[in-house]
Order: C-alpha cells, then sequence, then structure tokens
C-alpha cells in the first residue's frame, strides 16, 4: 500500500503553498512545522535541488485520540504534507497516507480514527484538484 | 513489524531532551523542529497530558540519498524522536524505524540508504541505553 497519495497543480511554487495551507486550514488541519529540505540541504552539503517543502499538519481531536490508542504513535507524527517543484511548472503535493503509515500501529483502537483522518486528508485532496 | 523502537530513561524530562539532542548530535542528526503536543492540545483543546515532545531529527546526506531515491519519501520524513513523560519517573524515548516507515516506500534503491540510517540511530539508541 502506497504511502503517500499526491496531486499536481500548475501553478507556482509560493502559490501552491498558499493554496495548500489555506485548503488544510479550512478542513481544520493546522501547518505546526515547515521543514524547507532544499535550503537545509543547500546549508549543510551545498547540494543544489528544487525547491522542496514539508508541512506538518495537525488535527488536534485527531492526534489526541491517536496518542491515547497508541502512546508511541508520536514518532510517526505530525501528519506531513510534501510539496515540492517537480519541474515544467508542476508543484507535486504528497499527502501523507494515515491509513498506511500511522496504520503500521499495532493497536486495533486506532484504525477507525485513521480512516477519519484519511477521509478529512481526502476532502482536502479533492479541493486543491477540483477548485 | 514495529514503526518505532523504544529505551526508557529514568531521569527529569528536560535532562532526557537535552542528553536525546546532544546524542543524536554527537551521530550527525541534527533537530529540525521540536512539536510540544501537550501544549499544543492544551492550547486547542484544552487538554491535560504528560509532556510530549516530537524532535524532528535529520543526518543530511542521508535526507539527500532518500529524496534521490523516492522524490516522495517527504511525506514521511523527517526522521522522529519522540519523548514522553511516562510516568513513575520514566521518560520513554521512541525511534521512528526508518526500514518500516520509509520502508513502505516502493523503491528498491532506498533499502539499503535505510539500513545505514537504523544503524546510525541504534547507535544513538544504544548510547543512550549505556551512558
Amino acid at each position: 500500500m502506497a504511502f503517500s497519495f499526491n496531486v499536481s497543480l500548475e501553478m507556482d511554487f509560493d502559490a501552491a503553498v498558499e493554496k495548500v495551507t489555506e485548503t488544510l486550514k479550512a478542513h481544520k488541519f493546522g501547518v505546526l512545522t515547515e521543514i524547507n529540505v532544499d535550503i537545509v540541504l543547500k546549508a549543510k552539503m551545498d547540494v543544489d535541488m528544487p525547491r522542496y517543502l514539508i508541512l506538518g499538519a495537525c488535527n488536534p481531536p485527531i492526534a489526541n485520540q491517536m496518542i491515547q490508542a497508541d502512546p508511541d504513535i508520536g514518532s510517526v507524527m505530525p501528519c506531513n504534507v510534501l510539496v515540492r517543484d517537480a519541474g515544467n511548472g508542476q508543484v507535486v503535493v504528497a499527502f501523507l497516507d494515515p491509513e498506511t503509515v500511522f496504520g503500521l500501529s499495532e493497536q486495533e483502537a486506532i484504525k477507525p480514527i485513521l480512516a477519519d483522518a484519511k477521509q478529512k486528508l481526502l476532502a482536502v485532496y479533492e479541493d486543491l484538484k477540483t477548485k
């Protein structure tokens, strides 16, 4: 099972980041962290690469339920959304698939929570595709 | 296969965070992000919970190789280390297992990189257990 599902947007990178962030927010996912991997790798290793931004998204009620179900689940949280420049004017938005990734947990109680999380992220994905 | 491996430290929470951060650094993992989940959930939902800190660790050469092997792998990066208060004076440190989590990638070229990443994290884990 794939660890992510993604959509390609034909727009400027910064506009795509703004659209993703706003759409997440409209579906009650806040962005807790931003890692500009391209900037980190340029600074640490002098590597040149296309823009590559990892947004750490979080829906607090879902996060709370997940931790209740499996206290170690934080080692794979939050729910990342990757925004990367794929060239030719395309920006790829890759969503962590909660059912696959958090589904690595052996706690059965977590499964319905993940199904809910996935539905919410799929709604974000659909909005990005169609709006 | 478990998504994390963990060790329990018998010490003050802040001292544990400092020890984990320093040990990661000694093994060339920088900490890019810190999410105090307990503070987030208190602010957003008025939930009271024990301290729960997600450190986003990154070894730049490994991150670079991983992205070369699978451009969407960023949707499950960085390599988290969870530090949580487990009560009774115990602080649990849970490491994301790169072979399990990043191993969800279908790109065969990523496997040897993950074995290397796991060895490096196991060295951190051993140091935390024994030093």
